[in-house]
């Protein structure tokens, strides 16, 4: 299924920022950055549970939001994208 | 049908930062900001047109990145969120 994960990290402070570059590293582990904050990615359920743990755990819950948002498996016909694009789809092979 | 609007506009110059503003502007008036650059809409299909239309006018389809999402009807089990609040969720009845 497709999990969308959106994040505002507040970086006001050198532990946001440390916050924020972990974050960004988890999803980066997990699917595509589609936008800065914007990850799109390709996860069966236990992997989806996995990945909601641990961003949970690094953000500041006080400070910090987080939203998850579950596409399903039919999910192509539900993304319309407008302008620059950051990267390939998470389920695309890429080429070398 | 719930609209998830998410944006990344390029803001290194005054033109950038006018369209990040008109973007966030046009998103206000149709539902709530959630983070940052993301939007939830509840809208039907002649008002998606029409904010999808008014969006791609304002931003640069070379700097900037404009991603739709629809959550369709039954979006409430398709989200999930972790940490600080900015609104009320879009169909929920503000009372003064």
């Amino acid at each position: 299924m497709l999990v969308l994960i959106t994040y505002d990290v507040n970086t006001e402070n050198a532990a946001g920022k440390t916050r924020l570059r972990k974050v960004a590293k988890q999803c980066v582990n997990y699917g595509r950055r589609v936008q800065n904050s914007v990850f799109e990615c390709l996860l069966d359920n236990a992997q989806s549970i996995t990945l909601k743990a641990i961003l949970a755990d690094i953000i500041d819950p006080e400070k910090d939001s987080l939203r998850i948002y579950y596409l399903g498996n039919k999910y192509q016909t539900k993304i319309e994208h407008i302008g620059v694009d950051r990267g390939i789809a998470a389920d695309q092979t890429l080429i070398l």
